[in-house]
């Protein structure tokens, strides 16, 4: 029997302490406290220490004049991320995987938050309204323009994430650039003036070519590959006929309860790699599997 | 008794058709389609004909060289809207309630889904990576920067409202700027690098000072002042003693059913002023009234 975890990138356990942002006198403070810490970075992945968790360095890891986002406090120990100008990251970055794979989800909730906050300060160095150079604003939770000072706030962008359900089976599907094997739930982007149930609807309909009946939720969790908010929904179908969007999916197929509990637990004569348990389509699938 | 109904800007009947937004030909002959409407805007505010639905014009109403934005077929009649650069609008604009109070939720939602794309090419006209000017692309659903080829998506702002919920009461709370006599549920954005419960969490214990024990999805709404997508939850509460953030809540109160029923139904005695049929708090205290 699978037991469902918690979503992955969930449980930081630190206060993000929103309410100093605006503080600048009390960040500067924090930034020269005996316990502040940096989260120390290769590009934007974290870096493990033996016992597997976050590493640290002291703020002198900073260097002189370099810019840092506060992440919040754990415990009184204030924490702080590098903003670093750097070129934009494509695609998932999957080098992070096996690192993900063996962190704490805690840890990788903080992490990601740092993660999708640099790269959203990487692609806005310039105000979207005016098209000035536009500066770090509440301690790196934000962005001002240097000459209309409109203010910008980082994107999150909401994401659905579904499986469809029919007669005993849910349909995974295989994206055209997965990992030999791998199949999993459907997914896409939340559109302007839709709902997460309208969204699911229009995404199974142009992916698979089938038609929700009703939509549930599930569960959700961030994403930082760069900044979505993954939902994660059940959608009971019409009917179990694809009609699937080849610039979409390479394939999709319905699978029972046997074949969606020998894919997580990776038996050998599973029909498909399930995605990662830090991914939500994993959640998703045991969470359908616990009924 | 209060039935239910089904959340505000939902239930559009039109067909997206976002396969045709990049086949820039096929979009130029809906654009000279017969049947082609436009829809009419004061400002971003829609017009209402005198049955109460959305008022369309004829292409023709566009003029020359002015752009549009393509929002799906009505069976076979493309549907656009005017893509008119204007100052952007700030705050609610609340003189489109009276009307949003009549219109039928698939006008509102169509009307949603134009007044959120508009108000968001106004605040996009320039390249956040580069600071160069941009242009419309995927027939109004993206935009290109003309210098260094970056796309940007339009942004849906995911925000989490929620009712507290403690003993057979309901927590309901007074923004700075509400009209007289109104409460609703708290509301907030959701941050980068957390889950909608991890944020309905956080915003419970920064506005009111009330630690949830657990979380429940409710439903879901767009709201396009200007982009946001609205998921309300109830989450139960360890207790029911209040630390309020004065900086955004004037007032809260804990509700009984008693007094919920009383406000939805608008009576005499009622404990405060409803949240309008169309926002997705009126929805939530129905829903949480409904069991």
């Amino acid at each position: 029997m699978i037991s469902p975890r918690a979503p992955g990138f969930t449980g930081s356990r630190i206060d993000r302490a929103d309410a100093l942002r605006l503080d600048e006198e009390r960040i500067a403070a924090l930034l020269g406290h005996l316990e502040a810490r940096l989260l120390r970075l290769e590009t934007l992945d974290p870096v493990l220490g033996e016992d597997g968790r976050l590493a640290w360095d002291s703020m002198a890891g900073l260097g002189d004049g370099a810019e840092s986002l506060f992440l919040g406090l754990d415990g009184d120990a204030p924490l702080f991320a590098p903003l670093a100008r750097m070129a934009p990251i494509t695609g998932h970055a999957r080098s992070v995987f096996p690192l993900l794979d063996r962190m704490d989800s805690g840890d990788a909730a903080l992490w990601a938050a740092a993660r999708s906050l640099i790269e959203w300060h990487n692609r806005h160095g310039f105000c979207s309204v005016c098209g000035s150079p536009s500066e770090i604003f509440r301690a790196g939770w934000a962005r001002r323009c240097l000459s209309c000072a409109a203010e910008h706030f980082p994107r999150v962008d909401p994401v659905v994430i579904m499986l469809a359900e029919h007669d005993g089976r849910v349909l995974v599907g295989r994206g055209l650039a997965y990992p030999p094997g791998r199949y999993s739930a459907l997914a896409g982007f939340v559109e302007p003036g839709e709902s997460i149930e309208e969204a699911v609807a229009r995404e199974l309909f142009e992916e698979a070519g089938v038609r929700a009946k009703s939509v549930r939720y599930v569960a959700s969790q961030p994403w930082p590959f760069p900044g979505s908010l993954m939902i994660a929904c059940i959608a009971e179908t019409e009917s179990d006929a694809l009609t699937l969007d080849r610039t979409e999916l390479e394939d999709a197929m319905w699978i029972d309860r046997a074949g969606i509990e020998a894919a997580l637990t990776g038996a050998a004569e599973a029909p498909f790699q399930a995605p990662p348990h830090f991914a939500i389509a994993n959640t998703l699938l045991a969470r359908w599997l616990a009924g």
